[in-house]
This record gives structure tokens, C-alpha cells and sequence, in this order.
């Protein structure tokens, strides 16, 4: 169901009349998800944004769920992949370089995919498309988590801050980004994977090292 | 504005008839909002949650934004507090203890006012409330990076990532807290802001002590 399945930020190849497809209806009705609540925005209000009739956008969806779950799959299906990758174990990497490698590679889906990404961390389980995609995002969390336990178990990271929590904490860092970074700001993507993996692995105390 | 005061986590105390107080009408609609969102919840909605009629709500209340505007004053009120006294200099205490000071104590306070800092961390600006809000807020992020600049220049703290994005990365850290800390959960507040100074501060790799 993904619509924009590559890494480059925020594709704008359309398919039939410039701006009327399907991946124009899903960016304008993710953009007023996120602007006005789920809950807050109707068909017709994304029909308005793009100047089109209720029928004009039907003729591309069946319903509003239905844009709500073809956006939170967006998300996933990237961060899916991501985690995927990193939990396979492989010869001569670490679970420790693995770790620091998918803290990289969400970093660069948080930004490319940031409006979908925004609504998937918004979701609270308010219907079955929500609740399925909270139960997605859970067996990434617990796929993260056992990869931290695992760098911990070789010996790479501190024993003493649970892996659980560890996991929550470095990802709640990660995850923040979705708030805050603006593609035309003063930091590239790579900038803020560095600091995060720095701060996170490293620390930022001077009299530490 | 504010309502709850206290740093004790959910205050049930109460004026009147017992659930029909300001108080207990501020949690239902902070409630409300997180759940179905701002815009989706109506002051009827507020109303049929606690059995009450709309008037008996406009009794206490004068609208729907008045309750949104108590609920960010409540969240702001708290942090800006923290974030005053941690950026008032002190004699013999030095800027680094004030910043992991103030990451320790706000911490307690995402902990304490889990509701009303949820709603503040989502407010987007759709209204004049809200962006009121959202420059109270941008107060508070400026002084938090202007502390952490104040512990770089002291030699505290490693001056190759740039502090404004050392600060928006930690309280990114600690504001995550409120999508997944449950009170009744395994980590005790003391706890959870032990991990992240202990990560932040120190760093989670073995290699690098």
C-alpha cells in the first residue's frame, strides 16, 4: 500500500493530471491529519485543499481510513525495512554497529518521510487501522530493544541502564526530530544522526573521558 | 490559570459537589483532547463525559479554548519554574549541575503533569491560545540551549556538536517520555532520569570510559 516507497525526500512524481493523483491526495490529507487531528479533518477538507470535487477524491480512495492507513503504512513499511536490516545478524558487524547504523538510517527516514512519520507517532488506537499500526510499532520497539540487550550482552554498551529503557530513551531522542527539524534549517540529516550517535554513545560530559 | 499547582501527581482534591469541580472538568477535557484531539472534542463532548449538562460546564467555564488555555498554563506554568531556577546562577554550583538539574526535575514534572504537557507538546499554533503557548514554549527552548552553551563554555561539556542541538536532542530525550511513561510501569521517575543523564552525560559505550 506504500505510495512513496523510496528514501528520496518527499517525492513529487504524479501520475495523471499534475497535483489530482493519488500521492497528491495522500500528501494534502496527511499535511491536514497533522495540522487540524485526524479526527478534525473530513474528505470534503482535503477535496477543498486540492480544489477538487468529493467525488474527484473518491475516485482515488474509499475513505478517509483508508488515506489514514495507506500514510501510516508509508511510514512503517520505511522504518520496517530499516529495522529488518539491522536485526540480521552479519558477519564481522557487531550488535553495536549495527545499532549505531539504524539509529543513521531512521534518522534519514524521519526526515524523508517526516508527515507520515509525524501522524504514525501521533496515533493513539482510536480505530482498527490505528490499532494495527500501534501493534506494528511495537514489534519494532521490541525488535530495537532486543537489539540493544544484544550490544549490551557483548560487552559494547553500559550494564547498568536497563536495554529496555535504554531502547526508549535513544529512540524517543530520535523520534523528537519529527517535531522540530526543518529541511531548510541548519543541519543536514547526517549532522543530527552525529550528534544524536555522539551524545547517545559517547556522552557529553567533558571529564567522563 | 493554573489549576494544579502542586508537583504531586494528580491532585484529586476537589471544591463542591464532588467530580463537578473546575478541577475535575479541566482533567476530562485534557483527557478528551489527547484522545480524540482539539478540534474534534466539543464542550458537549466534555460534558457527557463527566454526566453533566452543557450549562453546569459554562458554570465553571467559559469555552472550550478557556479550558485549552488552562491546560498549556498548567504544563507551562510547571516547566517554567524548572527552567527559571535552573538558569538563575548560583554560587558554587556550576551550569552542568544546573542543565542535569533541570533534566532530573523536569523529569518529575512530564511525570507529575503527564496530561497537560502531552497536550502542550502538541499544540501546532491553530489558534491565538495556542501560539501564545507555542512562544512561551520557544522561551523555555532558548534558555534550555542557553544553558547548555553556558556548561560548553565552562568546559563541561564537548563543544563539537552545536549546544542549540545538544539541547533540542536531550529535552527531545526527556520530552518523549510522555507517549509511553506509565505511572504503574517498572521505572520509578528517580529512575528514568538517572538513564538519561547517565546516557547523555556519560555515554552508553563500553569503549570510550
Amino acid at each position: 500500500m506504500t505510495t512513496t516507497g523510496s528514501a528520496e525526500p518527499a517525492p513529487r512524481r504524479r501520475r495523471g493530471r499534475p497535483g489530482y493523483d493519488q500521492a497528491a491526495i495522500l500528501r494534502a490529507a496527511v499535511e491536514l491529519f497533522n495540522r487540524k487531528g485526524y479526527d478534525a479533518t473530513s474528505v470534503g477538507d482535503v477535496a477543498k485543499e486540492l480544489g477538487l470535487t468529493k467525488p474527484a477524491i473518491y475516485h482515488h480512495v474509499t475513505s478517509k481510513e483508508d488515506l489514514l492507513g495507506q500514510a501510516l503504512d508509508d511510514a512503517l513499511d520505511e522504518l520496517t525495512t530499516v529495522v529488518t536490516e539491522a536485526s540480521r545478524e552479519r558477519t564481522g558487524e557487531t550488535a553495536y554497529e549495527r545499532l549505531r547504523e539504524v539509529v543513521r538510517r531512521s534518522v534519514e527516514v524521519l526526515v524523508a518521510h517526516q508527515p507520515t512519520v509525524t501522524l504514525l507517532l501521533r496515533v493513539r488506537g482510536n480505530s482498527e487501522v490505528e490499532l494495527a499500526a500501534l501493534e506494528r510499532r511495537r514489534r519494532l520497539d521490541d525488535r530495537l530493544a532486543a537489539l540493544v540487550a544484544e550490544a549490551v550482552a557483548e560487552g559494547a554498551l553500559r550494564d547498568d541502564v536497563p536495554p529496555p529503557l535504554v531502547s526508549r530513551l535513544l529512540f524517543g531522542m530520535v523520534n523528537s526530530l519529527v517535531e522540530w527539524y526543518r529541511p531548510d534549517g541548519a543541519y543536514e540529516p547526517a549532522t543530527v544522526a552525529g550528534a544524536i550517535t555522539t551524545i547517545v554513545f559517547d556522552g557529553l560530559a567533558e571529564h567522563e573521558r
